[in-house]
C-alpha cells in the first residue's frame, strides 16, 4: 500500500488533477454551494422550500435569518467579497419577481396543474430556472466558476443543463425537461417554452490564425418571444427563430425561421431493413 | 440588508410564491416523503433496500416495524387520514405482486442480467416503477399533490418521468430510461417495453368556448399489450399502438398502428450542408 | 395491520424479491459503495473531491488515509477478498493517468473552459467516466454486481449510462451527457467524443436452438479513434464507425462507415399535418 | 433468538416496563426535549447558545424564528396544549430577567471571572439554573413529567440535581456544582450561594395511618436570603437557615440556625487507626 | 508541521499510547458500544427508550428487530464470538426481570414519584443499573474490557461509578447518585439503597513478597439485605454492614456493623477558626 | 407571539446576555472546540480515540491529516493566530510525553487494571487530564476563554473540574474522579493522587481598599510530590501538604502538613438524635 500511496502522491502524477490549497484558495465545498441554493430557494418560495411551518406572522423572521445566513455563507465559505455579496443580496427581490413569471408560465402551460403549489413543489423547471437565475446573477457580478457549479447542480437534479451565461427572458418554462441543453451565447426572449430533450447548441465556430477557437463568438441560437420547441428537437448555430415560431419534435434545425413559422418532421415510417430481427430481449 | 428583507417580506412580492402554514396545512416535507418511498421500497424488496441484514427468521420483525413506521409517517407527517392510510397499507401486498412482474419483465428483457439481484439493485426502472405504483395508488385514493411529488422524486433520480395518473399494466419495463416521459392519460397494456428517451405525449387538446383547455380529455397514446418503442421515439396524441406494434428509434409518430405493425426511421445520410464545418471543439 | 404484515411476510410473496442474508451474503449497502466512489474521486482529484484544504505538504497524509480507508471499506463492508482489493488499489495510479487524459479531452473539446478546475468541478463526464473506470477495473478483476451498481450511481447523478463491460480508450469525453447510453460490448478507441442523448446500442442478437439469446455475443458498435457522434444520434448493432467518422445529431445509424465519413440528417421541414393544432398549453 | 424475542414480548414480562403508545400518548422524545432546552438557551443568551453569528441588526429575526420553532416543538412534538404553550412563551422575557441576576451572582461570586462571556459560556450553574427555571415554569403551568426530564438533563450535563418543584429566588448561584442536590420542597431566598456536593435534603417524613408517606409535606430546608453553604455540606429536614447563615464544608446540619450564624466543622486530625496501611495502589 | 508530525509518529513516543490495529484487533468503537447500550435499554424498557411509538400490536416486531440488530452489532462490530453473543441474548429476559425490581425499589423509595413512567424516564439510577447489569453479564461471560467501557459510559452520564465485577442483588436503588463509587469486590444484598456521594471502597490490600498487590483479594464492603447508606458516607474495606444497617450522611466507616445498627455523624458545629474570613466571593 | 419576541429583542433586556457578533468576534462554537479536543485525543492516543483502524504502516498518514485539520480548525473556526496555533502544535509531542506518565500513574495506582488499554479507554482521569493539559497550554500562550471552555467540557463529561491555570506535575492521577475540584492557583507536584470528591479550594482572599478582591493572589493549596488525598476530603487555602502527605477521606483540612504526615477523620459513630426517624422512603 505504501508504494501505491507514493505513486499517487508523485508530483507528476498530480499535475492538473490537484487543486492545491494555499496556491489558490480552496474550492468552495459542494456542501456550501448546496446551502446557498437551498437558502435562495427558501427565500424565493417560503413554505415550499426550507421550513414548511412559516406563517404570515413569522415570515419576516424566517427571511431575515435566511438572508443573514446566506450572506455569511457567501462571504465566509464561498469566499465572495462583501461588495459582491451585498449586490447579489439586493438582487434577490428582483429575481423573485422574474421567477414568479416563470411559475406563471409553467402553470399556464399545463392546464392539468390545479394550482401553483403543484408547480412549485413538483416541476423540475422551477429548480432549474431558479438555479440558472441565481448563477446568471453571480456571473454578471464577475464571480468565476461558482455559477457553472450551481447550474450543474440543477443539471444533476433535473437533467436540464442551462449555461449560466445564456440570456433568458421572463415567463420561461420547460416541460419535463430531461435532456435539455441551452448553450452559453443563447438569447431567449419572453414567453418561450421548451420540452424535454431540446438542444440549443452550436454548429461550428471560427478559428483564429493559429487554429484556436476564437472565444466569446456568438454561436448559439436566438429565440424570439413566444417560440415553442417540442421534444428532442436540435437547434444549432447562430440562427434566429422568429417570434412565435413552432418547432416540432425530433427535428434537426440549422436555418433561421420567419416569425410565425411552424415546422414539423416529415415522418416516413418504413418496414425495417432486411436482416433486422427485432425481438423481445436485450437491446443493449 | 434590512431593506432587502423588507422587500422580500412584502405581501405583493410573495403572492403565489408562499405556501403559508395555518391558511392551508403545511406541505409535507421532502424528507418525510423520501422516507415514505424508502420504507415502501424496503417492504417490497427486503434485503435490497432498507436493512441489508434481514434473514428468513427476522423478516417478519423488519416488515412489521417498517409497516408501522410507514403508517406513522403517512398519518403524522404526511397528513393522510387514518382511513386512507389503512387502505393504502392494505394494497401493499398487491403492489408487490405487480412489481414482481415488472422485475420479471426487466430480467427477461435483458438476457445479460444474470439474476434478479442485479435487476433490483441496479436497474433504474425498478425505482421509477415502484414510485409510480405507490403514487398511482395514492392518487386513486384521492390524495392530492403527494403522488406528483413521489413520481417527481423518481424523475430526479432516474430521468424517467411517469405521470401518476397514467394506467400501466403488469410486466412493464423501460431499459436505461433517461428522458422517458409518460403522460397523464396514457393507457399502457401488459408486457410493454420502452427504451430511453421515449415520449408518450399529447399533440393538442380541445379548448372550451372561453378558450380554456377542457380538463381531463384523453390526449395521450394507448399502447396495447406487447408493444415495444425504441429509444428517443416520440408518440403523440390519443392514438392506439395495436397489440405487438414495434416503433423504431428516433421516430415521430402521430397515427395509430395496426396490431403487429413495425415502423422504423428511413435513414437518409447525406453529406453535411455547405458552410457547416464540423471540427473538434466546442459544440455548445 | 397484522394481516398486511403477514401477507407481506408470506414466502410465496417474497419469491425473488427478497435478498436473504445468510443464504447469500448481505448485499453491500448503497452507503458503502457511495463511500468507495467518494474515496476514489478524492484520491484521483485531490482538492476537488474530499477535503478541499489539502496542500502540497499534506497531500501524502491525505492520500494515505484515504487509500487505507478505501481498503478497509472494500474488504470489510463491500466484502472483496484481500487479493482483489490489493490488485485494485495497485491500479489506482494507472487509473489516474488515464483519467488525466479524459480531463484533457474535455478541456480541449470545450475552448470556453478557462482551466482544468472548471472541468473537474463542473463537467458531469468527469464523474461518469471516473465511475466507469473504477467499475470496469473491478469487473476485470471478476467482481460481480458491484460494477453495475457503481456505473448506475453515475447514471443517476449525470444521466450518462455506461455499461462497466464496455471498453473505452484514453482521451474520452462526452459533452452535457444526459441520456447517453453505451452498451456492454462497445469498443471505443482513443480521442472519441459523444454528445448528449447518444445511444450506442444493440440492434438484434442471435438466438440459440431453444430460442434463448446467446450470451456474450458482440452486439454493440465499434468506434475507432477520433470519432465524434452528435446529440441524440442512435448507433445500433455490431457495426464499425471508421477512424474520424462524424455522425450528425438525431440520426439513426445501423450501417458501418468508412474512415473520415461524415453523415448528417437530411432535414425536411414540412407544414404540420392537417388537424394538428399546436397551441400554447398542455403537451403532456 | 426467536425464543428470546418471545420471552421479551411476553405481557407479564413487560408489566410496568413498557410505555405503550395509544393507551397513553407516546412519551415526548429525548430529542424533542433537548431541542426545547437548546432553543430556550438560545433565546435567553443569544450569541452564546444557538447561532453564534447573531448581530444587533439581525437578532430580531433570530429570536422570532426560535420562538416560533419553540412553539411548534412544544405543541406538536412535546404535546402541550396551545394555551399552556402560549403562557409559557409569555413568561420567557421574565425568565430572562431572573437569569440575568443569576449571571450577575455568578460573576460577583467569582472575581477571577473577567467578564460575563466566561460566566455564560463556561459555568455549569448557568445551564443548570436555566433548565431549572424552564422546568419550574412548566411545572407551575401543570405540565407533568416533562419538568423532571428537563432538570434531569441538566443533572446529567452538570452533576447538579435541582428538583423542578423547589422555589428559588433571584441572584442564585452554585460554584462548580458537581454533586449538588436540591429537594422538591426547598425554599431558597435571594442571593444564596452553594458549592459543589451540597445536599439540601429530607430527614424523615410522617406516615399516615396506613404506613404510607403523606405526600406534599414540606420536608426540605428553607434557606433565607444571603445564605452560603460550602462544599459537601449536608443540610437535612424542614429547618431554616436564617438570613446570612454560613455553613462550612463537609458539615452535617439538621438544626435551624440564627440569622448571621456561622458554622464550620471541628477538625480532629488523628493518626490512622491500627491496621490501616495506606499505600500507593488500588483504592477501589 | 512536518517536524511535529514526525515526532508524533515516532515509535518511542507512541509506546503504550497507541492501540495498533492488526497487532491486536481494533478496539470496538465508542459508537458501537453506545448502540449496544441503546438497544438493550430499548429492549428492556420499550416505549421509554428507542422508538416511542411502539404499541401492544407492534411490540413483537420492534423487539425482534432490536434483538437482531443487537446480535449483529455484538458480533460484527464489538467482535464477540457467536457463542458469547447468543448466551448474552438469552440472558436478556432475566435481566429485565431483575431490572423490574430495581424500578420497583426506586418507586417505593420515593413516594413523590407518581408512577413508573417518571422513574424509568428521569431517574439516573435506571440508566446506571441497566448498564451495570449488562456489563456484569458480559464480564461473567468472560468478555474483557467492554464491561468497564459500558459502566464508564453510565458514569459519565450519571456520575454513578459501579464496577462491573461487583455483585448486586435485586431491588437495588440509588437516589440522585452523583459521586457514588462501588468497588469491584463489593457484595450487595437485596433491597439496598444508597444516596448520592456514597463510596464503597477499599482501605488497603495485602502485598506479595515482591511488594506487588495480590490480585483478586476481596477488599470492598459487604452490604447485607435492607441496608441504607446516606449521602456522602464513605465505607471502606472488607467489612460487613449487617442486615438492615443504616449509615448516616458524611460518615467515614471502616468497621463492621451489627444487623439493625444505626450510625450517624456526631455534629460539632463550632465558630470558625481565627483568621478565617469567609466572605462573598471567589472560593476557588 | 409578536409581543414576546419584541420584549425578548429589547436592548435593555439583552444587556449582558447577548454576545454580539461584529462588536467582538463571534464565540467559537461548542462544535469546533469539541472537534479540537477529539483531534488532540486522537493524536495523543491513536487507535483509542479517532479512527480505530490505524496501523503501524498508516499511522503517519493519520496523524498528518489530524494535525493539519487541527491547525485548520484552530485558525479558521476557533480564531487563533497562526503564531499561537503553530506554537501549540509544536507542543503536542511534549504533551504526549507527559500524558504518558499520567497513564502510567493511573496504571500503577490500580493494580486491578490489566493493561494500558483499559486505562486509556475507560478511566475518566485520562479525558480530564488530557483536556486540562491542552487547556493549560493554550492559557500559557495567552488564549482567553477557550481554556476554560475546554476544561469545562471535561467537567461535564467526567465530573472532574480542573482550572486550566492550575500547575500540575507529571504522573498525576485521580481515581473515579466525580466531584473533584482543583482551583486556579493550585500547585501540584509529581506523583500526586486524588480520589473522587476531593476539593482543593480557597478559604478566603484579601480585599483591596475598595472592598474588591485582589486578583491573582495565590489562594489554593500546594501539594508537594507523592501526596495522596482520599475521597471527599476538602483542602482549603494557601497551605502546603508536604511531600508524601496522606489525607484520609471526608476530612476538612485548612492547615499545612509536614512531609510524610498522615491524617484521617476521627470517626464518632453515635445513635441518631431524638426525633430522627429514618425509614425507607423519600429522602429528598
Amino acid at each position: 500500500m505504501i508504494k501505491t500511496v507514493r505513486e499517487l502522491t508523485d508530483a507528476a502524477s498530480l499535475k492538473g488533477m490537484f487543486h492545491e490549497h494555499r496556491e489558490g484558495a480552496p474550492l468552495p465545498s459542494a456542501k456550501s454551494l448546496k446551502e446557498v441554493v437551498e437558502l435562495c430557494r427558501a427565500i424565493f418560495f417560503p413554505g415550499f422550500f426550507g421550513n414548511p411551518n412559516v406563517s404570515e406572522h413569522t415570515i419576516g423572521y424566517h427571511i431575515g435569518v435566511e438572508v443573514e445566513r446566506l450572506q455569511s455563507v457567501l462571504m465566509e465559505e464561498v469566499g465572495l467579497s462583501e461588495e459582491v455579496t451585498m449586490k447579489f443580496l439586493q438582487r434577490l427581490p428582483e429575481l423573485r419577481r422574474i421567477l414568479a413569471t416563470d411559475v406563471e408560465a409553467a402553470y399556464n402551460g399545463d392546464p392539468a396543474a390545479e394550482n401553483y403549489d403543484e408547480i412549485i413543489s413538483c416541476y423540475p423547471i422551477i429548480k432549474a430556472i431558479a438555479n440558472y437565475r441565481i448563477a446568471h446573477e453571480l456571473l454578471v457580478l464577475g464571480v468565476p466558476l461558482i455559477p457553472r457549479f450551481i447550474t450543474e447542480m440543477a443539471h444533476s437534479e433535473t437533467g436540464i443543463d442551462i449555461h449560466p451565461a445564456a440570456t433568458i427572458g421572463h415567463h420561461f418554462t420547460i416541460d419535463h425537461g430531461t435532456g435539455v441543453v441551452i448553450g452559453a451565447t443563447c438569447i431567449i426572449g419572453n414567453n418561450v417554452k421548451l420540452y424535454q430533450g431540446v438542444t440549443l447548441g452550436a454548429k461550428s465556430f471560427p478559428l483564429d490564425e493559429n487554429g484556436n477557437p476564437i472565444k466569446g463568438i456568438p454561436r448559439h441560437p436566438i429565440l424570439e418571444d413566444n417560440v415553442i420547441v417540442y421534444s428532442n428537437a436540435t437547434v444549432l448555430g447562430r440562427i434566429t427563430l422568429g417570434k412565435g415560431t413552432i418547432i416540432g419534435g425530433n427535428l434537426w434545425v440549422t436555418k433561421s425561421t420567419q416569425p410565425g413559422e411552424v415546422r414539423v418532421q416529415k415522418t416516413t415510417p418504413v418496414p425495417p431493413e432486411e436482416g433486422m430481427k427485432i425481438i423481445y430481449g436485450d437491446y443493449i
